[in-house]
């Protein structure tokens, strides 16, 4: 299985500890990664098929301080279509003058409607496929951008057509807010004052947040499993949609 | 005046040598860079709003050996827009289950046509807007996928009706040709066997292309200036659009 990681923070956040935590992970993930920072409206996204453990691209992220407020990021183990980079995650479209950004995990079975609008999928993925037709179904069920609660309630409607499919966890942003669906296994926190020490699980390092920090930070991260130790990961519910904005859970 | 530097090749090629050329530049050209990479239908897009000369993510790009067949980089002075990275080169949009990506040095003035389209602008640079009026065109133009030689034909007439609006100096790129328009400044030339030295204008780099390369080897290389001293670099006439294929001038 893929693992995903999101990240929504109220003011713009590096993700260098908890990709780092993700990265570790990449051994048996070894088909690729990708990540997708958001600044502002603007988008960074840095791609590559080799694993995150070994990829220069990953070395970057790892140690280059970029600081943003939504950030989704994906390491890959291929179940269906190619190892190849139209098919590593987070997949990218506009819509409304702004960019969207979707990763997945899990499986899609028999899932092949009809794509009759503007998105068409650039790989051979179910997953891109599922998120061209999440886009053609948001631009038609709004007519211009709508706020934050109005796309959740759609995407409440939209998602579990597509979960019923299989496996659909999946993290989308459009920079402004963060959205996470389980369908099987999806964890998250929100970090905010007092800060502590976070240890991560699976290499051996610690932060003290409460160092990098002012009162006023709130960042919520998302992932497949708990990346760190020592703080109070909850689960979400099968079939949970979740909203984040701001570095907290909203709607 | 930004600089651009494309890249069209008939074998994944790296772009190492002629980024450092281009990046060299960068001092005076200091709100931001980017550059994309095909390979094959997958495309890695690289930016920053730093000046290409300091930015990490310019160092990887100098020390990484990305090896694509279709480049286009921007290092950008800016005109119009705000140094955001929403405004930063190139601009990447999904058609018939393509990327397209785009890159334009230039000023345009009054032209703000309507987009009725899927295409919107994201930043507030004239030029993304004009790339969104091309692609909103170019959707209208044809039902599907047609050949580079249909999209060249569509393109003549599109592109000069930019241009009127003051410079439109392009490269725009679906992974499969490299189309560049010149209003004022371009240059190209095609490395083929037997291949020689070539020494950049503003660093004191020469490389050897005999030693890495193949004979079948061939690659188209449009800039702003010519990059390097030894070599025939053709300049472009006003108005004069070029497509490149396989490393070669085409249609």
């Amino acid at each position: 299985m893929c693992q995903l990681l999101g990240m929504n923070a109220n003011t713009p956040t590096d993700v260098m500890f908890s990709f780092t935590g993700l990265a570790t992970r990449a051994e048996e993930h070894k088909d690729g990664f990708g990540i997708a920072f958001f600044e502002g409206a603007g988008l960074r996204l840095l791609v590559d098929h080799h694993s995150a453990r070994v990829s220069p691209v990953a070395e970057l992220v790892k140690r280059y301080p970029i600081k943003s407020d939504n950030v989704i990021a994906h390491i890959r183990k291929a179940t269906q279509g190619r190892v190849a980079l139209q098919n590593t995650h987070p997949f990218v479209r506009e819509l409304w003058g702004r960019y969207w950004v979707f990763a997945h995990n899990g499986d899609l079975q028999g899932f092949h409607p009809r794509l009759h609008g503007a998105f068409r999928p650039v790989g051979d993925t179910d997953s891109e496929h599922a998120f061209c037709w999440l886009m053609q179904e948001l631009a038609k069920a709004h007519a211009s951008v709508p706020g934050v609660d109005e796309l959740s309630a759609t995407l409440r409607e939209l998602v579990p057509q597509v979960a019923r499919h299989g496996n659909f966890n999946l993290l989308l942003s459009n920079g402004e807010a963060l959205w996470a669906h389980a369908s099987t296994r999806l964890h998250y926190l929100v970090r905010r004052h007092p800060f502590g020490h976070a240890t991560l699980h699976d290499e051996d390092l610690t932060v003290n947040f409460a160092q990098q920090t002012t009162p006023d930070d709130r960042v919520a991260v998302v992932a497949t499993e708990p990346l760190t130790d020592d703080e109070a990961w909850t689960p979400f519910a099968a079939g949970e949609l979740r909203v984040f904005v701001d570095g907290a859970t909203a709607g």
